[in-house]
């Protein structure tokens, strides 16, 4: 499912890289983006590639010499979006660019992230190498969660990772109906209920106790949180199903909905949730030396054996 | 460590309950108890036990013949207190009354609690036993959680069941330092972190992953919900360490203490909790048959054998 | 993905019922299959359908006026077979006549099955709609394993469940390999390995802490048994992955893997385990009343609320 | 509960170590200790003390000028006992020196152990330290575990970590009934079932699902492995219950007891397993800077962070 991709044959003298207008997206708020940005948008400049600098970005790090574009500008102009930052940053921007469908690369700030895995070190080299065409692709699938109120949308939002239902106030629990494309799946008693994508596997859902996903994969993980039912267990379903979710009225009050950790919706009585598979898929772009599995040993910590096998056996 | 205490030798005409005055407290807010009250207090009367009515019942549901008293005035002069509710009412009597040493028996409201044990249908049959001396103690230790702020303690709350420290803003997580005896334990990243006693080990730490602990036992534990460590686990730990608590100073305006998931003390940056062991230990009044490990299967669902083994093989 | 077939037009005075041959299967060794083997043959008799008799079940229970026939000859010549026992006997049958694409119906000795799901008491009725052409279809996907030993193929075995990778000897662990499509997945310290198939997800998989995956979907579980690397979770992968397991010698002597918990093969030090996804897929025939979520809540009782929310709070 | 001993004062000319006749043993069949066994035999003629070499370590590795002693004589005349190896080798000699009451310290061969936490390089400061009477020591409680048939005691085996009853053949589980103090706890369907001590709680019982418990405290744990019954919880219980075990007769010719994963017992149809706290408790003996909590975050690995949180979030 993940395409290596080499343009190697594409090296002649008129057009060398196989993007000409390229975004640059920075973490949000954090200056400590600004080494790896000045990097990149040099080698860009040099490359005479079209560089469209994010606004938010740009008003913290000024870059000369950059053009600076809303999101929606980077979205329609650009062949490549770049972002710096972590997992984070890139989930923010997956959902403002997916419609576009600018593939997304991401550097992270020091340490491996499962989205973000070209390393500050190997901007010069992975990006030249990405900018010849020698990559790897893979496409991720988004969920969007739509707010009804009184049978009417009120609100949608996209989630790369995961959508949440969780209680606001902490003494009470959520009563949650569960349906699959119309059918009742189950009533669960909970703090919260976790709808993840593959992707978002390895993200809450993971610590919630759900299994490892291949992002590859077209499912959907269902994982509550803190079941009162301890025969409840995470479900895996397909991507094409329609999730309904009912919170019990009375609890309504005391609930919110958040996708990937970033956007929340409060919700009132009565109200109920509809998640979708979103489309068109996002596109990831991955230096050539990519490997899921190696990602997830690493960020799982698989590899490590010397004090790994923790037993007085 | 559960006492059967048969006084059967106290019959004599003078003397022949060995409960002089009972206190009589109804679920907050339910006047689904009013029959079971009632049936309570009327066979009180005809004992010639003296009844002291909780206000707060009293004004939901007024009971004939009885005296209207407060919490502490019912802990101050009552022998016996009797509570008509489930395990909840249960928790916020034990809380109100240990100080006064009032032995506490709980009637639940259909089925059947880990702490109210006495069924509705066998109440007469029950009562008559346990005012007659008949009947089994046990002891079960509570908590007590101190919300120190620039090194004052400014609240203090007590717990049966548990002692909860949670984010309140679901996007974040929650930094905590654990200490045992003023001993680093762990830092953990988590959506919160369940200080449970025995008797809450049946509670919220069961659906955090938590294991059981016999109530018998002088043992606290912890139980982090969601965290995002994948090798951290439950610990158990004797009851007399110190557990002392730091939220980081980033997430404090975001995180809540919770005592029986009935008391919040909202923290702010710096503050820290500091759980210890509370004296006295709490009286428990038990039917004749109680037993513990019946409860269990029976809440916990283990006889269930039919569809109890879900297996294809 | 399960499909409701009516065949309701086909009503015509020639060929009333869509299947002509029709074998029968009972519990190996359990007499107490011949009430429904009895009443089913009855039926299918005076619907002049022919009746194959497994020879194992006819040798402990003959029937009269039947063919008794081997596994290979039911496969052969039946339109449909009808499986009388538990999971376990649809487990076998499944395997031995999947490469003769016959389509199988499961009828329970009692309480309901995750594949046999007719009950005993619906006989009649069930079987005239099945018969008539009124059922629900659907497809399972079996795993292959390959025992490879100094690089010749020396037995293969199928699961429908799962194949499980296992220590003999309960004092050691095992050092496990694991590789997808020749990719390093993982090295395993634990008891053994679980891989299942969707079906398989609420078998052994389940106990050993795995997730609950939809039949419909074509993925590959791994589920680690007991691993001593706390980090460890389960694994969702497509299944058109080839699964090789390599265990490490010293330890192979005592190592051996089981299929379905039926079918067992001793291992050799060097020895590797190739699993695929087998072809072709089973058929399975439902009741037309068949709804998988309905049949997981009540053989995993999601829907006991009486007793179910065992919380003191 | 570790109490510290410095007999700083005893620093008199004649008797300057507090022990007089040292038991030394080494990992068994393993030459990677002759190293560590020079270095510390050498130490201990140089201080004078009086030396016994386990004969089973004699016959691999002979040292000069130590004299040779069975297993018994080392507990008769022993004042301290060095074990050498791992956590293994330290189980191995506790059952075997207990009953003698010589305190045990542990030094490893390279990582740390939960038990062996003196590591080779600190040896001759370590060693100094300790025989000059400056060390913590601790009491570990064992169980024994006696193995009954037709009434008899037939067998009898000590376990350090745990006392675990298993099925033998893998493709059938075990139904274990437990009853504690002749009380019935629980009908387990099972792959078996892990008695374990606090010592034991992170060793088997930890990768099958339990916690950890303070090995200060007087508690068993319960742990069944892969149970059926998706209710089934860890339980922990008081050490001075007895824990009886039957395992259901149809199986118990497939079943096992093993403890400490070192001493295996057969069991026969209709045996009967009863597992009490051993008197008296073990002697550790541990370096004066030994942290319980510290030797846990090391081999859980929960201190480290940099990609400790694996979360895209």
């Amino acid at each position: 499912m993940i395409t290596l991709r080499m343009f190697k044959d594409l090296s002649n003298d008129i057009m060398p890289y196989v993007f000409n207008t390229i975004g640059l997206i920075g973490k949000f708020a954090d200056t400590n983006v600004a080494g790896s940005l000045l990097q990149i948008a040099g080698h860009l400049r040099r490359c005479r590639i079209r560089v469209l600098l994010d606004e938010a970005t740009a008003k913290l790090i000024p870059l000369e010499g950059v053009e600076v574009a809303n999101r929606n500008t980077i979205g329609e102009q650009s062949d490549l979006a770049i972002v710096v930052g972590g997992d984070g940053t890139l989930l923010n921007a997956a959902r403002s660019l997916v419609d576009f469908q600018v593939p997304l690369v991401g550097v992270n700030l020091g340490r491996l992230g499962f989205l973000a895995d070209v390393l500050p070190n190997e901007i010069p080299h992975r990006l030249e190498e990405i900018l010849s065409g020698q990559f790897r692709e893979d496409e991720r699938s988004l969920l969007q969660a739509e707010l009804i109120h009184d049978g009417q949308t009120i609100r949608r939002a996209d989630a790369l990772n995961d959508v949440v239902v969780h209680k606001r106030d902490v003494a009470r629990m959520l009563e949650i109906d569960t349906f699959l494309n119309q059918q009742f799946l189950n009533a669960y008693r909970a703090d919260g209920l976790i709808i993840a994508t593959p992707t978002g596997s390895t993200a809450y859902a993971l610590s919630g106790g759900g299994p490892i996903i291949h992002p590859a994969l077209e499912t959907v993980l269902l994982v509550p949180i803190c079941p009162h039912t301890l025969t409840h267990r995470p479900i895996v379903v397909g991507a094409d199903n329609e999730i309904e979710i009912l919170v019990n009225e009375a609890n309504t009050t005391h609930s919110q909905i958040t996708c990937d950790g970033q956007i929340s919706m409060a919700m009132q009585g009565g109200d109920r949730i509809v998640i979708r598979k979103r489309h068109p898929k996002l596109k990831l772009i991955h230096p050539t030396n990519h490997d899921y599995l190696e990602l997830l040993r690493a960020k799982l910590r698989w590899g490590v054996t010397p004090e790994g096998m923790p037993f007085n056996r």
